[in-house]
Order: structure tokens, then C-alpha cells, then sequence
């Protein structure tokens, strides 16, 4: 097919995952409560009796962030998409749908005695969508495939594929935590979107 | 009318309709509730208990993903929109809109006695849905409309009817299944998106 | 400027809009019901007693599928925007961002003693809707302008400025109407959709 | 690389900021309650007892647009967008998505003991929003950045910025004003959005 058709093709997966991540990262608001709603105390100490749900809000909100960046770098090298792409694409979409529910989870739960279960749950859905993310990387930059920008090196591609590792064993660490305790794996979902964000803004991806 | 001009109206339709899919596929995750919030039984058994509700969002997830994906698909070959063909895909539009609460209702009443009558409304919207696909592509693909691709041929347009006319007859078959179960109803709409993500990501569409 | 940043403007203003018309048309199935989670009788009964919620989010969602069709048949013929247009067409958006609210009020209270005042809300909430997209055509339209594609005849513009007019009319008959019968107000914006959406589709824009 | 794909950088992270613009300006109205739902007293009168919850949601509806448009005239001006960037313009997303939790906050606590708390929180999201517009608008410009078109002169940069710090300077009186009054405080947003969409639209920006 003709140039032309290929650039749309790209624009619109692209456009319906932005939809998707800029829903998702909207959603996580609705789950912050005001507390005269919810009766008793003044605004204030409500506001900060609630403090798991708005850290759990702030690690959410970034971790949708970095992987909006980097699925906005990594689409900069996608010039073709095919239908298992989009499929791949679209299990990852999954699990970013899938966050505001386990953020509340964590957030309803990180001080009860379900913390470990719940952190288990938010971490671990993380390190399904670093596996899918990991996936959709694989196949799209597998020699031969045709998808990615010809000016894209393959020592560049590899560069780029041990990056993700690193995100792929941080979430797969923050999940093992969990068995031992919520908080210490909440708290790393947290420093892993900030670490994330700090060298993505150093480096040059 | 100039090229560029039917260019940017193909876009905006897929633009509306990306709205419409990525937003409806991503309030489905509304449904889904902390156990925590409901009272009771500990996370995991609360979490457990729901497997309706999880099995409900990962059906309606699938199904809206393929028809995105299916969506794609059919636009590449459209180079031109007319207002009955908005108002087609306006309709389509409709039943997808309709999904997370339909999706609610199974979820809801399928281990309960209405468990048929949940899983006629859930088969029949989709019933409803592949019968609208039918007619846009139909009212698009018809002979001298104009509105394809000029490189497009009969013969290609006839296999993808007759793929389309597929789904049209499977979830005809889960409507009419409803009358006898609604579990094996419900399950087979599961089936269904999973046979077309598999075959959609094998065949060349 | 050049060309290509004008471009660039009037899709941006149109993707905005798409992306609160997607959310606005998906938003309104929030506030359709599971019978099953209010207690009481069956599915279907409790589905059938809630017919004015379905009534009301049919007439709804074509109203918006109705001012999303003409809103891109509009932006066909703008080839550049500024901050007044963008502005005229946000309080546009302002109102269809209230459409699920009052979709709600008049689904409600159609059928108590509050009925006129909910028709009344809702018709008038429409009008308005009306009046500001009358503003916005004649802005962009008044001459030398200079915002239209110059291929657009003046004929043409009087001819959309009186179909425009037609739709004004309309909602402030259902607007007074309403003083007299909250259902006839009500069934009235039905019809005005359902003859927007016929005539759009046979007539040529 | 080549101009092609730097034009496609800036048009995600438009569209992205466009989803989350229109989400968070659609999420406000589920904040609007059918007083019927409520129980009590009629239609009309429940209304209008809710002006709190109306005042906020045009007040916030308002300030998102005048936002919207401002993001829109900024990024005429960007040519290139970098990681960065990338960020800075996801954090001033954050306060965007936070703002549907703001309105309500402020909606539901203005007329009771804890006014000055909410009117700091409403009016202190803003003045980071706008802190964070600084930073963004003053990274991008910053000379030599390489961001910016090429036609942009340092005379209208200047402009630009002294515009951006009269917001900055409004919302942190508005700030400061709640620390005597909670109701002055919210008044002056509004007039703040109402002061903007006039200057905007007179002014060319």
C-alpha cells in the first residue's frame, strides 16, 4: 500500500490508545472522596485520614504517565502496524484500564490486613503490563519485521530492549515484596514511576 | 471536493468512534467494586466472589477490542463519508455505548434466576450490533457508492461480507442459546471474541 | 501563517470537541440502572419500569449523535479558527456537557408532579444549545470573515444559516410546550432528533 | 529526523492533552445530583438549594476552557517537543484531572465551617496549575531551546510570559484571600476564568 495509507494506520492506534490512557488517568479522581459526604470529622482531618488514597492517586497518575511517554517514544519508531500488533496493543491497554480498580483497591486496603493481597494485586498487574509491553517491543522490532522506521539501528533497538528489561525485573521486585509487605511494594510501584521519569527526562531515549 | 478535504472527514468519524470505543471500554472498570467498600468476607474471598463481574469485564473488554480492531480494518478501505453513513456508524456506536451497562446486567443477574433473561439483553445488543455493522458496510461497499478505495476489489469486498456475516450468525446462535442457558450463552460471547482475536491475528484480514 | 499551521488549528479545536461529545454520549449510560442492585421484583420488570431512563438516554444519545453529524458538517466548511470562535464553540460544549445531568433530571421526574419543571430544564438547556451554535455559525459565517474555505458560496451559508433557524424553532416550541405537558415537551425533542437525523440523511448538506 | 515525524510528536501530545481536557471538563457534571434521588422537597427548590454545586461546576467548566484554549494558542508556537517537556505538560495534566475533586470539594464544604480550607485547596491546585504552566512555557521558550517555530520573536516570547504571570499572580491572591474568606476566594476564580475569556477574546493572544 501507498505511504500515506501506512501513516494513517499508525495515527489512528495511536489515537485510540491515547483515548484510553487519558480516560484511565481521569478515572482516578473519581475514587478521591470529599469528606463532608462521608460525614463526621472536619474537611482537613478527613482530608488526611484519606492520605492512602491520594498517594495512591499521585503513583497511579504517574505511573500512567511514564507509560504514556514511552509508548509515545516508542510509537516514534513504529512506522506499520498489522493486526497482532493492534492485539498486543490492545492487552496492554487492558491492564491500563484495569488500574484504576486496582488503585482503589490499594488504597482501600494498603492499612487493613489485606495489605499484602491487595499490594500483590496492583504490583502484579504492573508486571503484566510490563510483560505485554515487553511483548508488543518484541514483535514489532524482531528483525525482518518490516514495522519499524528503516533509520532505526539495531543497536539502538537493543538499547531500547534492555531499558524495558529494567522496568520488567523493578515490577517483577516490587511484586515479590509483596509477600512480605504492602507498604515496602506500594512505596516501589512509587519510586519505580519516579525513577522513570527522572532518567527519561535525563536521558535521551 | 478537494483530496485533502475527504481525507480529514474520514478522520474525524474514526476519531469520534476512537472516543466512543476507548471511553466505553474503559467505564466497564466502573463495575468493578473493592470488597473492602462492600463490607463482609476478607479481600481475597470478596475479590473471589466476584468472578462474574471479572469474567463480564474481560468478555466485554475482548469484544470491544476486536471490534475496534475490526474497525480499523474497515475504514482503511472507506476514502469517503456521507451523512447516512455517520448516522450508520452512529448507531453501531450506540450499542457499543450501551455495552458496560449491558455488561452490568450479566454481571449481575447471571447466577440468579433472571440468568436468561441478563444474557438475551447482553447476546441481543451484540446481535443488534453485528446487524448495524452489517448494514454500514453494506451501505459502503455497495456497488458504485464511491465511497471505497478505488484499489479495493469486489472480490475482497465479498470475503470480508462473508467474514462479517460470520459474526452476524454467531451471536445470533448465543441470542438464541439464551432461551436454554444464560451461563452457556455468555460463555460462548466469550468464545466469540476469542475466536476472532485469534483468527484476526493469524489471517491477513 | 502558513497553510499548513491553519490546518493544524481547526483540528485541534475538532478533536477537542469529539473527544466531550464521545464523553458526553458514553457518560449517559452511567445512569442507567441494574434493576438487580435496587431490590424488588424481576429483571425484566424492573427493566421495563425504568422505561423513562432508556426513553430519555435514546433521545439523548441522537440528539448528540444529531449535533456531533452537523458539527463536522460545519467544521467542513471553517478552514480557520480564533480565540472568539474557540471560545463561542466551548460554550457549546458546555451545554452538551449538561446533557447527561439534565438526561437524568427529566428521566426521572418525567413521570412525578416536578415533570413540567424537568421538561422545561431540559428543552430549555437545548435552546441554549441552539442559540450558541446559531452565535458560532454566524461568527464564523458573517462575511469577510475570513474563516470560511473560500469555495463556500454566500447562497450556501443562507441556506445553513435557515436550517440552523429550523432547529432553533423547534426546541423553543418544546421549550413552551413544556409550560403546557412535560411528556409532550419531551416526546417533541425526540422527534426533533428523529427529523434531524432523516433529513440529514436524505438531504445533501 | 525528517520534519514529518516532528510534526507527529506534537500532535499526540495535543490529542493526549485534548483527552484529558475534555474528560475532566465532562467529569464535572457527575457531580450534579437529581435532587429527586436526594428525596425531600420539589424539583425547583432542590435545585436551587444545589447553586453551590452549579456556581463550582461553571466556575471550574470555565476555568478548564480558558486553559484549553490558552494550551491550544501555546502549543501554536511549539515546533518540538522533548521528554521533558513530555512531563512538565503531564504534570500540569495532574492538577487538570485533580480539579473534578477540587469542584467538589469546594461545592460541597463553601457554605459550612470548613469554607477556607476548601477555597485553599480549590484555589492552591490552581495556582500550582499555573506554577507548572510557567515552568512548562518558560522550558519550551527558553532561547536556544530549539522548541519553538522559528518565526516566534523573542519580543512576543516576552509577551506571552508576562501574560502567564498574570494568572500566576491572580490565582496566588485568590490563594492568599482565602485565608480571610472562602466565598471571596472561589469569586475571584470565577472572575478570574470570566477576566481571561474576555481579555482572550478581544486581544489577539
Amino acid at each position: 500500500m501507498a505511504n500515506g495509507l501506512e501513516v494513517k494506520e499508525t495515527s489512528r492506534i495511536e489515537a485510540f490508545s491515547d483515548g484510553v490512557f487519558a480516560f484511565a488517568i481521569t478515572l482516578l479522581v473519581l475514587y478521591l472522596k470529599d469528606p463532608a459526604s462521608m460525614g463526621g470529622t472536619s474537611l482537613l482531618q478527613g482530608l488526611i485520614s484519606q492520605w492512602p488514597s491520594f498517594l495512591a492517586f499521585v503513583t497511579s497518575f504517574m505511573t500512567i504517565l511514564v507509560m504514556w511517554v514511552n509508548h509515545h517514544n516508542m510509537f516514534k519508531y513504529i512506522k506499520k502496524i498489522d493486526t497482532k500488533l493492534m492485539f498486543l496493543n490492545g492487552f496492554l491497554l487492558f491492564f491500563v484500564v484495569l488500574l484504576p480498580f486496582t488503585t482503589s483497591l490499594i488504597a482501600g486496603n494498603i492499612l487493613s490486613s489485606s495489605a499484602k493481597v491487595a499490594a500483590a494485586i496492583y504490583s502484579g498487574a504492573l508486571l503484566l503490563t510490563s510483560i505485554f509491553w515487553y511483548c508488543l517491543w518484541r514483535y514489532a522490532s524482531r528483525e525482518n519485521s518490516g514495522l519499524l522506521q528503516p533509520s532505526v539501528k539495531r543497536d539502538h533497538v537493543k538499547k531500547i530492549t534492555s531499558q524495558y528489561n529494567i522496568g520488567l525485573a523493578f515490577y517483577f521486585i516490587a511484586f515479590a515484596v509483596a509477600y512480605f509487605s504492602g507498604l515496602a511494594s506500594f512505596g516501589m510501584v512509587l519510586l519505580i514511576a519516579v525513577f522513570f521519569a527522572v532518567t527519561a527526562s535525563i536521558a535521551r531515549v
